[in-house]
């Protein structure tokens, strides 16, 4: 199948592009490189070295591998996405081509501004391309758990059956979600919505939880194949933090109580999913969405595991509840279904020692690397600027 | 009261910022004349003639009424609302200052996008302004009953107690817009929703109806007070087409099979509301909602109401169903609640032959100024451009 992944340069946009090549799919990616951009503006960096696309594609290629196509430009450009769909027809589309960080989004007007800028009029051309130049595609869309917020009743998938004085209906489930960035990935599922009722295209919305891990079976065929590591406080996610936090014997960070319960995921599961969404497509003018997680829990419980796992190494690190940045509850009801994506043959790899013992040996070996500055987080998303750590 | 009205030069500013400076507050007003350019884009002009801002601000004034300020610039830009805030200390927003029309957000994927840049950008600016320099003010900004599309189950005021799995909560009320304007209004709600959650500020969103008339007791002053009446396919509403067009001998173009249920309220009802809201302002990191209309009825209702007020006055205008341009639902449950407003005093100007007459009156005196061609809508929302109708 011909397939563009948008952001195909970034953390699972690069696995999952080499993932489908694996699988036999014409595979083209799509980036602006913003995310590698972004590290310079707060001075961060993966932990793990990342190649230039361009060489990560050359790469690929050399190890006999089906080739990957590059198109480098931004989608919020309409000639640009144009030209691409022209030259690639494609028949599903991956769309992982957002800014993808609630604290980036928070940091300023100027950040919330260009985060939602950048991912509403990205996903409008990409609507409008599928329309005009392929509408019987399939868009597969990268949505987060975080657009339905911590409701005080289970979490669907997409949709919530309401009775209401006597009458019943199938509505959208409301949305409450917590950063503009996470907004922006709200109003993106409005828009999308939209035009599979109102223009009959098709997508796939998938509400994922929060992924862990970076080794995938294509990443491990050569180190220029690798994807980012990301631990600091604005693009790290909370397990590759802690992990690295151990490394470097630094207390573990959690945010307030640390209550909060998020769904979570294995990065192969990530490639998964969006495979099994490819091979099983919306049907025309079909809105669908698939909360694509494997299990809940709370960011305590994952710091917990953490230790214990560093333990048996022979690290010792403390758990420190720092003050939390965000706006969020720190202790609150949270069920969400995700059987969809079990129904069409997701095999889960539930968090393991195995995988923190895996996470914990990439990090040990680079823990010289890691720059202390980025384990705290600098900026408060309602005071504003934090005092920042001295570097270390 | 300090109070900003942004877009205080269109169809509802205008009244609303004399109707507030006759209650004594001092107002002013913001406007980038977008409104102005549109119709250039189109080929449209309000029937009534409107004066250039600054000559309405003059006569205002030289009537003996408090003088009203004026802004010009674009609230997108943020240096520009950031000096605004800074001259006028504002303890009120009026926010008018948003695209407005379904239609024109459907012409082109270039509609689509600077509709929703637009509003999402110059709300989020206010948002920002309001945090940093003025954080106890009241934002009134103006929705849509759109926003909430055409539900099975009755329309809330904003939120939703649901029931679900033995668990309740009061959640927002799920939103099913079908334009990319309505679209806009309700990414608007999402990000008001959580700032005043996030950083404690207040607003009040006022769900608003299709407004009908053109006459208020300050417009009626003089005629160089007088605000827009517009009747064209992009710009216009509803009664007020089907008036121009029973003036003129034109059938009354109902889209479809008419049977599409909506909210309507007079415009001296829409002054009066936003007055209510402004003396009951929302509580500190309280977002309200108030449904903000009076009555409803069919397009084929309304199209009989001409018709039979027209007949009275000597023309005999026929009825016309014809294909919808439109994506909606023809036949459908409507029932919306609409009692905050009411709870808060407003007693409403219901609908009544007088009224119709009144615009009958006014619009049978311009009749040699109608401009036929943008009687039927020019563009369908799935299909793209229509033929259009030969100038006559």
């Amino acid at each position: 199948m011909k397939i563009l992944v948008l952001g195909g340069d970034g953390y699972l946009g690069w696995p999952t592009a080499m993932y489908l090549a694996e699988k036999g799919h014409d595979v083209s990616v799509v980036d602006n490189f913003h995310r590698r951009l972004w590290d310079t503006e707060i001075g961060a960096s993966s932990l793990l070295p990342i190649a230039p696309l361009q060489d990560r594609v050359s790469v690929w290629a050399s190890l006999g591998k089906k080739p990957i196509g590059v198109h480098v430009g931004d989608i919020t450009e309409w000639d640009f996405i144009e030209s691409v769909f022209n030259k690639t027809q494609p028949e599903a589309i991956v769309h992982y081509g957002e800014h993808r960080s609630a604290p980036f989004s928070m940091l300023s007007r100027r950040n919330a501004v260009v985060t939602q800028v950048n991912n509403v009029v990205g996903t409008l051309n990409v609507l409008y391309a599928m329309k005009d130049l392929a509408p019987e595609s399939h868009l597969v869309k990268l949505g987060t758990m975080g657009e339905y917020g911590t409701p005080n009743i289970n979490i669907e998938e997409g949709f919530l059956e309401v009775t209401h004085k006597g009458r019943s209906d199938v509505l959208p489930f409301p949305k409450q979600p917590a950063s503009f960035y996470h907004l922006s990935k709200v109003h993106d599922s409005h828009n999308i919505m939209f035009v599979c009722r109102a223009w009959g295209l098709r997508s796939t919305d998938l509400n994922q939880g929060v992924v862990y891990g970076v080794h995938t079976d294509e990443t491990a065929l050569d180190p220029r194949l690798a994807t980012r590591f990301d631990y600091d406080d604005v693009w790290g996610t909370v397990l590759n933090r802690y992990c690295v936090q151990a490394a470097i014997d630094h207390p573990l960070t959690v945010y307030g109580k640390g209550g909060q319960t998020r769904g979570f995921l294995d990065i192969n599961d990530t490639l998964k999913c969006v495979e099994l969404a490819i091979e099983h497509p919306a049907s025309m003018g079909e809105y669908r969405v698939f909360n694509q997680f494997t299990e809940q829990f709370t960011v305590l419980e994952l710091a917990q595991k953490v230790a214990e796992a560093a333990r048996k190494v022979g690290w010792d690190p403390i758990i420190e509840n720092i003050t939390n940045p965000r706006i969020e509850m720190e202790e609150h009801y949270y069920h969400a279904e995700h059987t969809r994506l079990l129904d069409l043959g997701l095999e889960p790899r539930y968090l393991s020692e195995t995988l923190i013992d895996g996470l914990l040996g990439t990090v040990g070996g680079l823990a010289d690397q890691v720059n202390r500055r980025l384990l705290y987080p600098g900026h408060s998303w309602k005071e504003g600027l934090l005092e920042t750590q001295p570097v270390q």
